[in-house]
């Protein structure tokens, strides 16, 4: 297994591994944006991807790379997020088992979703018992593997293949604006931009809340806040990864950050003229580049998933 | 211009004509939804057609066919929906002069996102004026042609083209679902199904409350009926069209019908797994196809468009 930095190289074969078991998600276009902004837009909807989000290439891709021994033992993850169904659905269809570390209080819908990929559910008490720690220990009793939800070369790799799509599709761009949590999604995407679009300019946008990787980068190491209050709830990371810092740094061109109403604005522009469904997180990306002048470039924007509670996102649509 | 009724060679016709104007929207699917059917569906999405709808399909086609002397005397349509905005839209890319007939009371925001496309608005007042009158008057004065919701030639083909492209990309069918209201994209389709894949059956899908392209068929002449109560404000018809019908009676294996609780479960579905918005006339081919065993099909699901107020969407997907 790969536990070095990854390159170009471990996209382009992260591609082939995940073909025909991930969606090869479509590429939309706004005239709307693009008058508004002078530039011309392309949005890669990883929203359409399985599971409705990213997640799924990283995961799938890390665990093709498993050998039949790890295969044998299975995949261990903590997250309470998209990353668990991802590897419980790339577990169950490569024949693997998996477990899956989530808080007991986490929603029941998430906990039956995981459940219903086939995964074992390791539930937690977030107060009295250190995720880490119990995730180490069942590690080592049942020789699993541990799956980190970003920083790792194999998840890196994976998520890069979007990007790799993107410019596959509509060629060489002036600037790509990604969503950035813990940075695998950016760095991915990096690293596809670096081989297939050299000139592009790689932008990562994080919530103006919890801008550590903007800090991180501004000061040269990896900084560390506290859960950040965000609506962005796919990119509350405390730290960047250390792969992924390493990436950021050398081949992205700035960390931008987008506030929570802008985010709003975002989802609401997404819904009532683009007519999809986009998280919070996934409207960073948008919502980062509209603050930068655009005019008269080829922009790709990387929409990073639509996971959002049909509840939830009926409130945020009503907002004013 | 054609006035009879339209065969394939004019929806392949239109299909060239639209080439570069209207988006090729993209084909989706779902695992979620082909595991609860046992069948393999393919949604074509044209609620990400440019203005949301599949109407810009069927306008720009007619306005393409008109005459330099037709182009230089404008196009005159009535409408306060989707087929207003697509003639509107259609007339400013061809350098169209346009005038839109709308109610005086319609949506402030619908009349001017009509101006918005650079046509005239001609507002009347829907309880003292007489809407057909008013167009042939101005029709007559200022020789300009009336380009119809569905019962056109040119309209009808262009609509086609959206099913020409579903089959084109993923091959032949077993069955298709179509939303309807006028007939226009229902008997477009049937155009391009007997063509290319001879084999699928053809199935309209109209408003439980508005069932009168149902009782036409069944009683073999054209049916009137009262404006319907149903949320599918895109299918409120009164009857089908004389050309519509023609088409629909010979090439469309049957019409079913859907009631309002079972679109906003679609749209529910459609926004909750497939990440996409869909307004509830859109949603009754899929919540007509639930209703028939698809076991081991492989079908087509035709929705029409995703133009729905943010706020009335956001209270529906908030219903039980």
């Amino acid at each position: 297994m790969n536990s070095g930095v990854p390159g170009y190289d471990d996209v382009d074969a992260a591609a082939r591994r995940i073909e025909g078991h991930a969606h090869r998600t479509p590429v939309l276009t706004s005239r709307t944006i693009d008058e508004r902004t002078g530039a011309q837009l392309f949005f890669k909807c990883e929203n359409f991807q399985r599971m409705g989000a990213f997640k799924f290439r990283g995961g799938y891709n890390a665990l093709a790379r498993f050998t039949p021994e790890q295969k044998k033992r299975g995949v261990l993850a903590f997250s309470s997020g998209n990353h668990a169904q991802a590897i419980a659905l790339s577990a169950k269809l490569q024949g693997i088992p998996a477990a899956i570390i989530m808080p007991s209080d986490a929603p029941a819908a998430k906990l039956a979703a995981t459940r219903g990929y086939g995964a074992e559910v390791v539930e937690y008490d977030r107060f009295t018992q250190d995720r880490e720690a119990l995730s180490r220990e069942l590690a080592e009793q049942r020789g699993m593997t541990l799956i980190p939800p970003f920083d790792h070369a194999d998840v890196i790799a994976g998520q890069g293949t979007s990007a790799k799509e993107l410019f596959d599709e509509v060629g060489e761009l002036d600037a790509l604006y990604v969503c950035l949590g813990g940075g695998g999604l950016t760095a991915g995407c990096a690293l596809a931009a670096e081989a297939l679009s050299p000139n592009c300019k790689v932008y990562g946008v994080e919530p103006e809340a919890g801008n550590d990787v903007q800090m991180s980068l501004r000061q040269g190491e990896r900084v560390k806040i506290e859960v950040p209050r965000t609506i962005a709830d796919g990119a509350q990371t405390q730290q960047v990864g250390v792969l992924t810092f390493d990436i950021i740094r050398r081949r992205v061109a700035d960390v931008l950050t987008a506030s929570d109403a802008e985010l709003v604005e975002c989802m609401k522009f997404y819904a009532g003229r683009m007519k999809m469904v986009v998280e919070p997180t996934g409207a960073l990306s948008l919502a980062g580049a509209l603050k930068q002048d655009l005019k008269g470039q080829r922009v790709g924007i990387l929409v990073s998933g639509g996971n959002v509670d049909m509840r939830r996102f009926a409130e945020l649509l009503a907002k004013h």
